[in-house]
This record gives structure tokens, sequence and C-alpha cells, in this order.
């Protein structure tokens, strides 16, 4: 079996932030597969296959390039981000899992990439820079009971919570339910980041608070960040603010 | 004040891993600071001043930065991984809320990178490809038992759990004590992750659960992942396991 599958983290939308690794093996593959928009920002090579698929359709689309490499190809799936979180990576594991014996024996390569949390984590500073925790919040493939759970974990906790998928036209109400959930946990004052489309041409980046954030402004291509107690905001003239969570614990919080 | 500081991520080792971002950040700057171990993965260019400092110095470091910056020059520190995660980020934000109001005026870029645990966890297949935490097992800047406390939240909720900076010389008992604290709210089955110097010569990647983990394998150089309930091990013959974490909830245990 000489099958290759690669999966390929293109990083936040930026090709400064796409890796050399994630380069070379999208350079070497025969075919690529992808959610049409990521694959829109693979340069198109002579000879390359594309084969487009929906947002929702993973297994799906995870299926097929495993097919693909199984008749001995190199053959690469393209993810946003990181291909590890909240993305494809996971569901070609789980269709190697359910799949035929062969596909166990297939050469799987993921190709990590900037994950969401830390482009928008950069751009303001380093809300990120003590203990987080990353949580979906589509009930799409998880009760909405779990979300809320974690939420009162991860906040009751101390952990800074980036929060991936807030909202989606199928999905409107759950972004304030986390929000009025938080608010019962946290001060008010607690720092908000949203960043939408970071390193794209329509980035959008705001600094504000748990009980000042207007959600209205968050879609699918926003990510947000909710600071902890520990979570300071530095005000700079003319600039954004700088964000960031201290690595010394101070507070008498525990 | 036309001084610059970026605070660039060099990845986790492998310099396929450094971003095109953080590559032309590097070769732009004047002058580079950091721990000695990251300066050497910068190759040395005609002029730029190289200024190494040890590993625990990140407070000195951070302000020595700044200081050079706001003479009006293009200043870089270097971080391993990401800089905003347990790294480098956080301690020049922290500064500049301490220091001069004339640091405030100056351009600040965080210059994002793969972390750790997005390597660690590529080299696996995802076991951070549903709801995760990032946990420092340092107590160096705050308690044990809000260490504690943080674990067994994490756990208690379900999150899968990448521990960074689980052993040092000075620090030998607190990665037995966390894997004494889960073993009594996780099965002993749970999928245990260490991977060791990802993307460097020594690396070295381990499968494991959490009732048969060996810690002596683990130092500085390690990175833990630990996963939930959901997390599922896939066994492939002459290959190293698949881990990963499914998108969809499977399990009664809510």
């Amino acid at each position: 079996m000489s099958g290759r599958l690669a999966v390929i983290g293109l990083g936040p939308g930026d090709a400064r932030w796409l890796t050399p690794e994630a380069e070379a093996s999208l350079t070497a593959a025969e075919a690529v597969y992808g959610y049409g928009a990521y694959l829109d920002r693979v340069p198109t090579r002579l000879g390359q296959e594309r084969h487009s698929s929906d947002n929702r359709e993973e297994g799906a689309r995870a299926a097929a390039a495993l097919r693909h490499a199984a008749q001995g190809a190199n053959v690469a799936v393209v993810s946003g981000g990181d291909p590890g979180v909240f993305a494809m990576a996971a569901a070609v594991c789980a269709e190697i899992e359910a799949g035929p014996q062969a596909w166990r024996a297939l050469d799987i390569a993921i190709v990590p990439g900037i994950t969401a949390m830390l482009a928008v984590a950069a751009r303001v500073g380093a809300p990120l820079g003590h203990d987080f925790c990353a949580l979906s919040l589509s009930d799409n493939l998880k009760p909405w009971e779990l979300i809320e759970r974690r939420l009162d974990a991860a906040a009751g906790a101390g952990f800074v919570i980036a929060l991936y998928n807030p909202v989606s036209r199928a999905r409107p109400w759950q972004l304030g339910a986390a929000f009025d959930r938080l608010g019962r946990l946290l001060p008010s004052l607690t720092p908000v980041i949203f960043g939408r489309a970071i390193g794209r041409g329509d980035e959008r980046v705001e600094v504000t608070t748990l009980g000042a954030a207007n959600l209205v402004a968050a879609d699918m291509a926003t990510l947000v960040i909710i600071g902890s107690v520990e979570t300071r905001i530095v005000a700079r003239e003319g600039r954004t603010p700088l964000v960031y969570t201290p690595r010394e614990f101070a507070r008498a919080s525990l």
C-alpha cells in the first residue's frame, strides 16, 4: 500500500502563515480535497485534481480522499487553521476507524497550521498567555447542556475561553446564551475579544468587555476570546489596546 | 516614536514550521533577543545583534528589548512554539503595562507560531479534535491548589487536557500528582500522549493510557496530552496508533 493522505492546515487565511511544510505537501499532492472556500486559497497546479465539497460534508469528503489514497495516490485534504482543532483531521481518523482495514495501512500525515485562536490572540497581545480552553459552541453534534457544563467549568476554574463556531444561520441564540451564563460567573469588566476573518482583507478585531459586548457583530468567521479574572487590558493612545493574561497568578480569588 | 518590537514564534523546532511572516520579521530585525536555545535556531545575519539570556529571565529580557525598541530600533524577541502560549508575548505585555508611557506608543507585533500541542497532536492524529484545554503544570508562579482545581474542572467537564511544562529539575513530583488526581476522575484506559522535542532530531512520541503511563520518560521538552472519555485509539499494524477525539459526542455520560 503506497498511498498517502496529508491533512493540511492552511492557517487563518494570510499566505504568510502557510508553513513551508504545508506548501510542500500541497505541491506534492496529485489531488486536493476540501471545502470550496479553502480550496480557493490553494494555488492551482497543472495536473492536480481538485475536489470541492460543502462545509458540512466532512465525513464524506474524508472517505472520498481515503478511497483515492488507497488507490496509491498522494492525496491532500485541506482545512482552514489547524486541521487538528475542530477540523478535518478528526473526521479523517473517524473514517479510518470505521472503514476498510486497508485504510489503516496508508501513510497518514497531519500537517499543523496556525489555528484561529492563536491568530486572534496575536492581534491583541497575549490573552491566551496562561491556562485556557478551546470550546466549540456548535450544538449540532453535542447537547447544549454539555456546552453549558463546559462553560461553567472553564469559567469557574479561571480558564480563558476561546469560542470556536460561535454563530451560524442555524444557531442564532447560542452565543447570547453563553454570554448570559458566563456573566453569572465572571465580572462584567472581563475582557472579551472578537476576531473576524483574521489575515484576510475583511479582518476585524474588537476589544470589549463581557458586559458591553455587542454580539450582533459575531458571525461564522468570528472567533471569540473571553478572558479570566486575571486578564488585563492595557490602553494605548491611538492604537488597539493590548490584552494579556499574566503568567503570574495575582488574585486571592482561588 | 518609530521603534518596533516583534515577538516571534519559531514553532516547535523544525524549520518547515517557521512561517513566512516569522522568517521575514527575523530578517528585518536589527537585534534579536531570546533564550539561548531559541536564538541558536535563528540563522545569523550580518550586522544583526544577538542578546541571549537565561530561560527564567523573561521579564528582564522583555524590558531590555523594549528599551532597545524605544530607541527607534526594529527589535525581535523569539519564543519557541507560539509566543502567546505560555511564552514571551505575555511577558512583553506585562512590561509595557508596568513600564514608561513611551512603550505604549511602540509598534508591537506578535507573530504567531505552531504551538507544541498542535505539533504533538499532529503526530498521532487529532486528540485535540474537540473541546480541550491547555494548562501549565508549573507552580512557580501560581499555587498548586489552583492547578489541582483546574485539572478537576477540565477532566470533570470532559475537556481533553494538554499539559505544558510537566516536569523540571525543580518540579519533580507535580506530574505524578496530576496523574494521580486525573486517575480518580478518568478511566484508566483514557489515551495519553507524550510528545518530546517534536520536529527535532531527538523527537519521541509515545501513545499510552492513563493507567499504564510511565512518567519517568517526561522531561522539560515534553508535552503531555490526556484524552477525555471520548478520545479513541485506532490501532495500525506496524505504525503508531492514531488517537483522535471525535467531533460528535457519543456517550451518555453527560
